[in-house]
């Protein structure tokens, strides 16, 4: 055997570990007795102590050092790419570090949620700045060596190949667009809400269907209800999540699509990849990418909206919405709050944009975390023209910071960025695109998607598979293009 | 540390990725998307490949020449004896055959349920051929240094501290008295048997009653659905699965019961035992003999049964039987049948000992493998009164020696006798216990169990376990006692 083959033999293994850690998770969120929690932490502590053993195995560095890349072919090549940069990655940071960053950031989930439901920043003030300093320092291994910029090597453990620099200017160029549509939107007449109650059995039934018509393969996946709903697993077992809520059947419904653009992602990647580092979405940009295109540019579109109030209609009859117009605007009703999760499609980026901002002021000792409340009103407020009511509200709402993720918040809004421009090729590759929405018929569309991004896997880098989809380099002009255009349109602006 | 804390360290990480990989057969029989079963099979593989490293592991050596046993205390000198009895199994054995004997019986299970679904016992012949000779090389390899016997040597994988001799002695006591008690049932009037259709949601409703009534602690664990019912899990997460068929309930109930026996034990060991080797249920026998006296002795008692007819009555409204006493007598019924794991209480050990000494036979050589379907034949007819029609109603019915499963079918035998040994010493410390049964409360029998059995997990070996329970050593005895009252009450027989 090559030294490449000894190398893909042994990852392979260490794919499935991970695919079995992965898959711990979503029984954790779904199947788990409540009362086996300290179990699964050993459980999962365990599967993390071999997978941490064979990422970081001496024998890793003799293969690499043998293999001859000059004669491997593209996939190869991209395979190695994958496994080098984990495996510089696991070495780099000191054993002693990733351990303390382990146990200050289990122990940090649990004072942000007593924060949280305290609105007591100050009491989460200590534990996050030893989380951010701890990060820091991770990033300064991280970046030792060839990155420059903390922060971008931070960004890396997300979305390789994209810098702090390049995110600013593109958010930079966003962040007015976006203000100004929000503040014109909400000059204008809201649509009306929807009213009443919904089924929540009737609820999970039509969301399976809908997960089906957005191209989910049930014999390689499955629809659970979970609290925070997530897509998990490669490969062959790709596993979904939605929850319901009786007054809100849209919220079931668009996480399901959402997370079918995550799951459908998986599935579809090329089957020769199964279990080798280009087995997975490459980044968290390009999945969000394919979340945020199912669930907004086609499953919020008016064509999508008209298929699905008629299925609405189909599972609980008359719910009150006179028409397809009426539901389409209800759908995509703009609404002011504080809550990032729970923002619509045009007020989102808002939100992950400010954020962005703060984690790179922390990093860069721009910001110090006693300050990070007051700054975080201020900015809110400044973005969305009223003020952050409570800590819950605010700087304490999102989970991230606190588990030490720093580098992921932008991922989100470059997703959304990379959905625009996708959305505009596919629009230009696929003219007839709403007709065929319109009859609930996804295939076009998703299949371009498929065909142009999903089934390259981990075989290109992140923005060199927008770039080949779209025909030229991502910018945040599409996405603003398409919101203005939508949202003139629901909201009567000239 | 000293050496037993290292080595115990160590081996609380591999009780804990044991957890997980058992987990991960619970949700291939019960969650996982169809299409997933060849990636399964490479996790699985990944599993094990982790799971035997550490178990051969040279450290696990030099611990355990170093540990100083004179200093350690009763639970100390028992997980030392699960972790050396683990370990010097691991070692007996050569890597090669152990990966021969993993890939051959994973290929004849596809040629067993090829050759039963052809009822072609012929075409299993070289497969079974070459599992036996494999298991008996292994048993060669096992008996090395201590044990003479070979197929002592292998039943010790699931049931130490037990002979075939022994066995063969017991059961040879056995059969006669249950061919007689058979042939006597069979001349006297059979009851009716239960007519009509049951809600199959109905079924699973009152199911988790029925397991929660014997004492299944939901938060701790959980009841789905599975083709063939199973327990899984130690510790703080145990899973019991059961099975619905519309015409027949009682397939569901008894499932339940029987497996929440299993559950039960699994929860109930002491959880100072938690992810150590005193952890688990300590042999196969003592696990079977839960099973079985939470599903018959208690669950088909004429007290439990009297419940179980109220609350089938309030589940299913009237279902056509008059009485208790009718019902009893329907839950109890025997009937003629090929399949062992549809045999009822009196016949179901006829089933096993013939699988016993057939099995003992193959491995000494005294029976021939081509030669297997016509001994089975002969002694089928000689112990049941009519003739084997088929071969998957005959010698090709069961998947356990296609899987390697050799010294495994005289636990089920065990379990009986031992569920009948513990039945007399129950009834003696809770002489009202039928009282409390017709009530539905099986407190006080579940907790005598959970007291004399259940929480000792591990720390006895399993004759010790029954023989504390009991006050003395298992035999055949109480068993047949019970049976032959309990059958011949049941059928009038004199």
């Amino acid at each position: 055997m090559s030294a490449y083959d000894e190398l893909m033999a042994f990852q392979r293994d260490t794919e499935a570990l991970s695919q079995v850690a992965g898959r711990l998770g979503w029984d954790q969120e779904t199947m788990m007795p409540r009362g086996a929690a300290p179990q699964r932490g050993e459980e999962m502590a365990a599967m993390e102590g071999v997978l941490h053993a064979r990422r970081t195995d001496p024998r890793m560095a003799e293969w690499l050092d043998r293999i001859d890349e000059a004669k491997l072919d593209e996939v190869g090549r991209a395979n190695l790419r994958h496994i080098r940069r984990s495996f510089d990655r696991a070495s780099k940071v000191p054993a002693a570090l990733a351990a303390r960053i382990a146990r200050v950031t289990s122990e940090a989930q649990g004072t942000w949620a007593e924060a949280r439901a305290n609105d007591d920043f100050k009491a989460f003030v200590p534990t996050l700045t030893e989380v951010v300093a701890l990060k820091r320092e991770e990033g300064q291994a991280l970046a030792s060596g060839g990155n420059a910029d903390v922060y971008d090597a931070m960004l890396a453990d997300y979305e390789q190949g994209t810098t702090g620099a390049e995110l600013e200017a593109m958010f930079g160029a966003l962040r007015p667009e976006l203000a100004a549509l929000r503040g014109a939107v909400r000059e204008a007449k809201a649509p009306p809400k929807l009213q009443g109650t919904f089924d929540e059995s009737a609820q999970m039934k039509l969301t399976r269907q809908l997960a089906r018509c957005f191209g989910y393969d049930m014999s390689h996946g499955r629809v659970d209800k979970a609290v925070h709903p997530f897509a998990s697993g490669s490969g062959l077992d790709v596993r979904i999540t939605t929850r319901t809520n009786d007054t809100d059947p849209f919220n079931c419904f668009y996480s399901t699509i959402h997370e079918t653009g995550h799951g459908a992602y998986e599935q579809n990647i090329n089957r020769d990849y199964l279990l080798t580092p280009l087995g997975g979405g490459v980044s968290m940009g390009v999945h969000e990418s394919q979340s945020r295109i199912y669930e907004n540019q086609l499953g919020r579109s008016r064509a999508f909206t008209g298929y699905l109030f008629g299925q609405m209609k189909d599972a609980f009859g008359d719910f009150g919405v006179a028409d397809e117009d009426t539901f389409y605007r209800i759908v995509n009703r703009v609404s002011d709050g504080f809550i990032r999760t729970e923002a619509d499609e045009l007020q989102y980026n808002l939100h992950v944009l400010m954020r962005f901002d703060m984690e790179r002021a922390l990093v860069s000792h721009d910001l110090q975390v006693p300050d990070l409340e007051a700054a975080w009103n201020d900015r809110f407020e400044a973005d969305f023209g009223f003020a952050v009511d409570k800590a819950s509200n605010g700087v304490l709402q999102d989970v991230h910071w606190s588990v030490g993720l720093i580098g992921y918040f932008p991922t989100y809004s470059l997703g959304n960025v990379y959905a625009g421009c996708l959305n505009e090729a596919m629009r230009s590759a696929v003219p007839d695109l709403d007709d065929q929405l319109a009859k609930g018929d996804t295939t076009a569309a998703t299949s371009w998607l498929r065909d142009n991004v999903q089934v390259h896997g981990g075989l290109y880098e992140p923005k060199e598979v927008i770039t080949r989809a779209c025909g030229k380099a991502p910018s945040e002009a599409p996405l603003v293009g398409y919101l203005k255009a939508k949202f003139s349109d629901l909201y009567g602006i000239s």
